[in-house]
């Protein structure tokens, strides 16, 4: 993510995950009602829930999934002529992430919340670390959240890393899987997420408690062949294709391209089904897809984008703002401005021609008791 | 407290809060020893320990703190033939503390801390707030740890606020409270005191387990009088005096030392005493007293400092990361490097004549039962 609040920043390119939020709000709606009305062996609404955000980023995002989440606690609340429970709220992101932005947000935002809902008793931590591994005391969470985090793997699948040049090569020409990947490649990758999704698994299974539930929505895919032609990776096969157009114009080296593979993988349903029903914790409430226009826009702060940038320049600035700082590490920064030109104009081209859509994957789980 | 890592940072001046938490080892042993040998009711080690810093600041004293809990801990399961227990660490400082700086030391702190103290079981989350006010859940806490924090008041005391004209300039010529103060001065200082000393407790007393403990180390003074002359005040003394000659100078308005007063107190043992017992949640196990040369050093990184720089000089950085940006605020960005320049020589001149020291209040107080 690109910290800050700049022009190229997460912050102010984030729409499309403010967009997956919004469409999620049902769900998150659904699960958390359960928790208050139906937990555990049927008692009344704990007295204390802890609720995680799990890739919490920073920006406008962060705070209005933990406000969705207050907002609907609130409601029960009321409705059910209790006062507002306790609340531990766990806001996690990577060690990288910019936590001084989200802290000092923090006291207007529950300045407002504690006058409108009485929230009096609500708690707010930071707390840094991969959700690849044990984040949380146990059994101390009753909802977990994860939006827009989850197809970025651990690492580049295993074996695919720069530190073994002829893995890393095989994938020639393209940055994640494409029609041309060899089996190899395709191979890598599926195992990464497995492991990885399991490992996700593994370290909730003690932190929840019984009866706990998890909402995770991630980029996904419908069909079960990953190579497809799919928005889930033709947005990189497109970010490929402007890096070829750069090392026509001599600014990138070809190699350049074949080494990097990107650390993300959008599943099918399917393959979240084998990983829950294999780690053998959680049950599966619901499996939903849904679609979502590469440029969908939901009330943007800078309206001059809409009338300078085409198409195409928006949704490359959203890409932009997620995966700069790792496409940069690799192929080095003074090309960042003209790679994602050439990618806002050949996404202009491809939306002209297809229906460009990522397909959202949204889980709902529920901790066996 | 200057953020960041520059030569005026806190994190490279905090030798002599560094030296406070050392001084106070042997306390911090005794309080966690008795929670884990000698809890609640007389049970065996809590499966799982809560302990929070308040106050934490960032820089190397930071995990300091972590590491001699976590060491004392890891000492006394070994002791007791028992694996680690679950050791949940809050870092807590105002919103505006670099907890990026924190976090991202985080991981390679951890990653010894596993290693060799086999303590896999340790979750640490960033808590922004003011410890005037709740920070945690109801009975989550063990041990709260404080050091060179609660001196700092939770505003300038009520009436001496620069929005009051008249009650702002009647400490003439003062930063804090001085042998020329009126009496109406010194009561505003004291009542702060009080009022947010008992805040403090009221606010701690719900979050820590019966039995629990706190450490808390702060600036104080020996004497029940606030006037006499002792290091708890001469550091401010001396900062108007430095002031005063930028006046003289024309570089400051003699009414903008006259507006300022600071939101910091150093209590006598009896004040604290006072509000603990008012409370009423708490009980005194010790309080003492121990001095600390102004320029007391302990293994300053910056060597070079102590060829280059005078004694005095050397102060006046510690004394600059901590208060730059209250006396910035106040005075102005332009005056920073002459003032402190001064105060350093004041301070030589001083620490010539007399026997400058800090007296340091420790008080470790039980959760009643």
């Amino acid at each position: 993510m690109n910290n800050g609040e700049g022009e190229t920043s997460y912050a102010k390119n984030s729409n499309i995950q403010r967009k997956i939020i919004s469409a999620t709000n049902s769900r998150l709606k659904e699960a958390i009602l359960n928790i208050m009305c139906n937990n555990n062996n049927n008692k009344n609404v704990p007295e204390s829930i802890g609720v995680a955000d799990l890739g919490c980023s920073s920006g406008p995002n962060t705070l209005m999934v933990v406000s969705e989440i207050i907002d609907i606690i609130d409601e029960t609340s009321r409705k059910s002529g209790i006062s507002f429970p306790e609340l531990r709220i766990s806001l996690n992101d990577l060690p990288g992430n910019d936590f001084n932005d989200i802290f000092r947000s923090l006291p207007s935002f529950f300045h407002k919340v504690k006058e409108e809902k009485g929230a009096e008793n609500c708690y707010v931590v930071g707390v840094p670390g991969s959700f690849y591994g044990r984040l949380f005391p146990q059994k101390s969470m009753h909802f977990v959240h994860s939006s827009s985090s989850l197809h970025w793997l651990s690492q580049v699948p295993l074996g695919l890393g720069t530190n073994n040049a002829i893995m890393s090569s095989l994938n020639k020409g393209k940055l994640y899987i494409s029609h041309t990947s060899p089996s190899d490649v395709i191979n890598a990758y599926v195992s990464q997420f497995q492991n990885d999704f399991s490992t996700f698994l593994r370290s909730r299974s003690p932190e929840i408690v019984p009866g706990g539930r998890m909402l995770l929505s991630l980029m996904g895919r419908s069909s079960i062949d990953p190579t497809i032609e799919d928005g889930c990776y033709y947005q990189w096969e497109l970010l490929a294709n402007a890096l070829s157009n750069l090392v026509s114009k001599g600014l990138v080296e070809e190699e350049k391209i074949d080494s990097f593979n990107a650390p993300y993988y959008a599943p099918c349903p399917e393959e979240v089904k084998i990983a829950v029903e294999n780690e053998g914790s959680f049950m599966i409430d619901r499996i939903e897809t849904f679609e979502i226009e590469w440029d969908a826009r939901v009330s943007s702060n800078s309206s001059e984008d809409k009338i300078l940038l085409s198409r195409g320049q928006q949704v490359a600035k959203t890409i932009r703002a997620v995966v700069e700082s790792m496409v940069e590490n690799h192929f080095g920064n003074e090309i960042m401005d003209d790679l994602f030109s050439v990618y806002g104009d050949l996404v202009d081209d491809y939306i002209y021609k297809k229906k460009a859509v990522y397909v959202n994957l949204v889980v709902s789980l529920k901790r066996k008791e």
